[in-house]
């Protein structure tokens, strides 16, 4: 039998988060961002390889529950992710998320995988990865508003993938800013609170909004923001919530991860369908110039795609190689498929270590 | 703290393969199919209450991945489910499929579940039910052609639900019918094993056709199906694979669970889409009358939606109760939700059984 069969038979590799933060803390938090990075960006490179669509959305009153599958045609995934911002009331989390990577093939699955690590992981090595592409050289400040989960993942990727030594840092709630003071304090990052927005963005190069009200919030104004600076707005991701005045958006040249799924959850949810953007992987691929002068504004509208997912856990399943300790007993086992009555009446076929 | 947000804390349920064989054991497997039937014949009562799509498919060469989503407002399910009939000659298994229950209130998933012998299960319990509306009165004897994985579950929620007493197997491979004569030795059924599929419906009131073959075939064609007999034709599932002749189909009365599914993955893909069907709930809600005489034609287009997926998963989440002894640490447990970089320095915060 072939050894990758034979791996197939032995149950689901189960990456859950002990596992991730072992495997997070083991190659070190920075190499993992920057190598997810080079990950990301070789996928985004093959963007036509991809069997792309907009993730399936179930709303409720409470938040939204969504699926974000796709595939290149060897590898299949697909994220189960919910958003619930009034989560936190009864100490729960606001994202609950993990994914299946499935071998296409043989339509086994060969991962199952937390993703609220690897999510904030895969959001933050994206942003920094398309700052890359569109900051303004020798960046070395970045703002970061709204200090919820996301802010610590934002502020090492940007540190690793564009040596930001500077972070400035705005919550409405002071206490998330001092939450991530804390927690950088022995990044080597030089980390300030302000006390407003605009105090914030002073001398950055990189603007980063990541706040979580489900509202159309105007967390940046157009007068607030000069020229020559990027911004990377990632927390309008849904219908109904962005964070960026309609103003500033016109003003600026705007990049996108997949287009149909931005006009319905991005900022430029705002703006008439005909307003231009450009999709990322147009400038992975040199087919857009990024930034082409010092003067320019541009901005991520960056929503999360599916894509980044698979980039994800394809890193994270080469990671773990076949040593995956755990691993689940989800598909029967029976010699003859045709016979899958017998899975009733066998001893367990299988001995899977769960 | 609320028991159930306390419950949702301690990680993610899961009925593996060998917990799903206890379960079934414990309860029997003909109880298991009848309760399975009384909770899908609820559920497909209030049909109006789910949010419904047909399934998303992800196809390739050797064959398709699908994502099975539905909600009812208060769950929320969604089945992974491949087919791959070229899995046999590797050793692997034509059908891999899991599923995650979830609480729509909170977008926490509270099952993970196998569906290899879960999907059996509910496939055979729904055909049953369909029948108990359409199937001949007294039927005693049940034509099952093409004896793959789903036989021996036919046989006995026919059995259970309609007191069938008298099984005539046909497939190209003798050795499929003798496996499920094998297993079924000890069910009190009669099993017959015929030489051809026009042998095997005689005298039969109701004929299951579930081949396996993804191709256009001709299973059954009209000159060899009398009148008075129902037909549950399950096997013709997606595009290109389907199992009864166009003409058969003509004159017959038809039902499908969800229309927009069946006209493309059913066996009426053949015939225009003006054919008129009828959905099993207006049956269920007496909006349309079953079978009015005994001479009618009827034939059950079953290729599985979301729906019958919800509800096995809901019966075994009452099943199991809160005692399931396997929980996954698939989410995330921080105090602070905002504080999610924590996770990457804790201990485990919360142990979990794995």
């Amino acid at each position: 039998m072939q050894p990758f069969i034979s791996h197939l038979k032995q149950g689901v590799p189960l990456v859950d988060v002990g596992t991730m933060r072992s495997l997070i803390n083991k190659v070190g938090i920075e190499t993992f961002l920057t190598e997810l990075s080079v990950r990301l960006e070789q996928d985004f490179a093959r963007w036509q390889q991809f069997d792309k669509s907009a993730r399936y959305a179930s709303h409720s009153e409470s938040g939204v529950i969504e699926l974000m599958p796709i595939s290149d045609g060897e590898f299949f995934s697909c994220k189960y992710v919910n958003g619930h911002p009034k989560n936190t009331h009864v100490g729960l989390q606001t994202v609950a998320a993990f994914a299946v990577l499935a071998d296409v093939d043989t339509g086994y699955p060969i991962l199952l995988c937390e993703m609220c690590l690897l999510t904030a992981l895969r959001t933050a090595a994206t942003s920094a990865l398309v700052a890359k592409y569109l900051a303004p050289k020798n960046t070395r400040t970045l703002a970061l508003i709204g200090n919820g989960a996301q802010s610590e993942f934002q502020a090492l990727a940007f540190k690793a993938l564009l040596g930001v030594t500077h972070i400035r840092l705005f919550d409405i709630d002071v206490n998330a800013s001092h939450k991530v003071k804390k927690n950088l304090a022995d990044s080597g990052l030089t980390v300030d609170i302000c006390s407003s927005a605009t105090e914030a963005i002073k001398g950055a190069q990189v603007i980063t909004t990541c706040t979580a009200d489900k509202c159309n919030a105007t967390i940046l104004t157009s007068d607030m923001v000069g020229d020559g600076v990027h911004i990377n707005a990632i927390g309008g991701d849904c219908p109904g919530k962005t964070e960026l005045d309609a103003d500033l958006l016109k003003r600026a040249q705007v990049f996108v991860e997949y287009e149909p799924q931005t006009r319905i959850e991005g900022d430029i949810q705002q703006l008439e369908e005909t307003f231009a953007v450009t999709e990322f992987h147009q400038l992975v691929n040199g087919k857009v110039h990024g930034r082409v002068d010092e003067q320019q504004l541009t901005i991520f509208d960056g929503v999360g795609f599916a894509l980044e997912d698979f980039s994800a856990l394809n890193y994270v399943n080469e990671l773990i190689g076949k040593q995956a300790s755990t691993r689940l007993d989800l598909i029967t086992q029976q010699d003859d498929p045709r016979d899958l009555f017998s899975v009733l009446q066998a001893n367990p076929a299988v001995q899977v270590a769960v």
